[in-house]
């Protein structure tokens, strides 16, 4: 028996949302309209100071980034997510940062732009939650090229309508998602759009 | 004319040491014995909130480590370090996070061990600083290499006696230098030995 959607969340374009994951059930994300990348973050439902965090994931996986099966962990070393499936063309990143107001106005927007921060800071508010600054985000989608002289590319995702990852919560943990509205790099292929959220309850539950 | 050493201070091996370098001058890292981590870290002095951040340091200059000449830059994308030279065989690592407590454990250590989080924690709290958790450090001289398949090796750091990087401070801050404790992988040859951080005062000023 396959697991049942108990809960759907549109992330529209540029925007941002959060979702509390209990421990067993999964987070499937969706790239509705394909070529978005959706940057993620994941903090303990009980103490939001411990996060998933990819400097201690790359050192427990000893990889940029995990494979399918593989766990993301906290900052304190515990599993909190595990890619479980992976029905995309497999190309994530976890080295940039999200994107915000210094990133804008350093590619010469002037005033307001939506951000991958703010969106977080947002999201995370509607659960009474308050962090400074950003983690690391785990970018999915995200097409960024480590190439053999140690620099970075920034390509437009790959992913197609429908594309998707599954994350299983290995802790209670509020997932948070930016439908990055990042329109100036190519990243997004210029033009922002939808994720979408699905809480999978697993069918032994 | 070439810069005045004005202060200089041994960080013994396995532990911690913080400097408060101004805007202008520069700390030189010396790897004393050779073949020794020298995790580094470095917050704004008069808002430690503000701190060098991996993440966005590798955004800022697309790059996986600044070349000689780049900065390292803050989580508000200011320019706090510049990697001004790099008399060592270059090879650094940001993209592991400090060991820790948990990762000793997770490597069969009973009770306590040194650690560069605790090392980051007590420098910090000698300039009246508390951080609750370390960000990603510049692990200067750790040999990490990132393979094709993105894998990450864990190598013994290719750094000589007197090896040694200039970063020259854009911004008034203090840096935290841990001598990695590291004893079981082999990172530090086994034998964790002393790192030296002298202040540069620039001839001009």
């Amino acid at each position: 028996m396959s697991d049942t959607v108990t809960n759907s969340v549109v992330v529209p374009a540029r925007e941002g949302r959060a979702v509390r994951v209990p421990a067993g059930h999964a987070v499937r994300v969706t790239d509705v309209d394909g070529t978005q990348v959706a940057d993620t973050w994941a903090f303990c439902a009980d103490d939001p100071v411990e996060h998933l965090s990819a400097q201690h994931t790359r050192a427990y996986n000893s990889r940029l980034f995990p494979q399918v099966g593989e766990p993301f962990v906290t900052n304190r070393r515990r599993e909190i997510l595990v890619l479980e499936r992976d029905d995309s063309p497999g190309i994530h990143d976890m080295l940039m940062a999200a994107c915000d107001a210094a990133r804008y106005a350093g590619l010469g927007v002037e005033g307001w732009h939506a951000s991958c921060e703010e969106n977080l800071q947002n999201a995370l508010a509607e659960h009474g939650i308050t962090w400074g600054m950003a983690p690391q985000p785990v970018n999915l989608f995200m097409n960024i090229p480590v190439k053999p002289d140690s620099t970075l590319g920034w390509e437009p995702a790959p992913s197609r309508a429908g594309d998707s990852v599954v994350l299983r919560a290995k802790l209670d943990c509020i997932v948070a998602v930016s439908s990055c509205p990042q329109d100036i790099v190519v990243i997004n292929g210029g033009d922002p759009t939808p994720i979408l959220l699905e809480i999978l309850e697993p069918a032994d539950a």
